[in-house]
């Protein structure tokens, strides 16, 4: 009983995607070539920082903590992952709306994060994922973040 | 001072960890030294409050409550504490900036505490935890901290 | 304003608690002689741990990691000192009733903690806190707990 | 084999922290090559899993899922990790505990986690972090984290 759970369960983990009727997904392939132009961005640039890629329900594909990043980046980068595939839009979008009126308001809403450093991840106009930066300055998570983008 | 301490942030991050093998650290016999002066302090100008020194990890290694505190303070203090280690600065870096802005959007991060009275404590330009302090006004709380590091 | 409700926030920190009806509570001075005695008797050992003392209501008095316990004895700790003053009982009582039965019907019990370690604290009959220990076999943790306690 | 795992254990909470003035951390490449090995593991027998490193407070320096692991492994791989590091000791002890007396008790611990695939990563004797490893068979788990322990 127990070997034919297992098989079930290898055969599961082989199926194949594609033939069904699909959507487009991020495979860890993509994430880590995602996250190695976001790495080479940011040892470019000599900032360390966290990078975390997401999928298009939110978990977690991968992450990576440069040596000597905060603690509390690890945490903040799924944070801004998370609001840019839950919301489908940059957090640099909340990040401009709650300046202009307050931001008590937009943050109300969860998973919201008006912090600069969380992009989507599109395929033909699908969402497929996010990336999420967080170590040095907003604006600079922003810039690790796009260059992550740009190689997928 | 918020493009000095911005300055102080960068330069921890380039800190070369690679170089070394081993990081320093906080013992118990520091952080009861760190405990006491802080204590001393309270004391002397008749402020009871929550003491909290963390580890680099954010783990708590001593924690101590004066008779009479409000309960409240037991997890603030955590809290201001968290927000010190995990960001690398004081929680005052954060209340400066949410005062200046409205602070809702600053608040969508993760663990970020915009009240004064934690400070990280710093080995050689390494980061190696952390005090939290509350009981009495947050401006009150921070003078304790301070007293509390400067006897590291 | 401002000093008003500053000076009733002092002068109810100053509040005499045994001029009104009274139950008996533990001060922090009592919380600091349980912690030496059972630190005492862990350093004698060469045992080390996590010792934690709560008050009646479950919160943290105090707190003390010594060098090199592992992590997760600081949550450990925390929880057979809540166990003991949440139940009035020894951890070691779920421990026993625990190993007699299985323990999975005793464990859906929040706070229930079935490892030796949690000891309460009494005073003329009335619970006034706990204290719980971690970091060495529960026997052990045990053994140090209750030498703190003997000591109030 | 149960009391080898505790004198083990014994052993590494007498190392003398105070005698040195810094402990060994796990960096990002060590991180990266534990995970490559564990990983090239996987490959070879086929094994679709998440794997996850950790440092020794217990947050995250690295986490991998490969494609069509259940969503489930994310969350389970970071409490194997985070468990192993926490209590110093394989989840497989815990797992071995558990099946020997009903293990509902020994789940009272706050982060124990009684199935096999975590493993704590020490140098020197000091405890630098850990590896989690979930998706197929928790022996299987366990036989990828071995492997990614061994290139440490």
């Amino acid at each position: 009983m127990k070997n034919v759970l297992l098989l079930i369960f290898v055969l599961f983990s082989f199926y194949n995607f594609t033939e069904a009727q699909t959507k487009p997904y991020l495979t860890l392939a993509d994430a880590q070539r995602i996250n190695a132009a976001a790495t080479e961005k940011a040892k470019t640039e000599g900032w360390n920082v966290v990078i975390v890629i997401l999928d298009d329900g939110g978990n977690l594909i991968s992450l990576q903590r440069m040596d000597g990043v905060q603690v509390g980046s690890i945490d903040v980068a799924q944070a801004k992952a998370k609001s840019a595939v839950f919301f489908k839009r940059p957090t640099k979008v909340f990040e401009d709306a709650m300046k202009a009126e307050g931001g008590a308001r937009i943050a109300t809403l969860p998973h919201a994060v008006g912090v600069e450093g969380g992009l989507p991840i599109f395929k033909d106009g699908v969402i497929v994922g996010s990336i999420g930066v967080s170590g040095v300055t907003s604006a600079q998570d922003g810039i690790i973040a796009a260059a992550g983008v740009a190689a997928y």
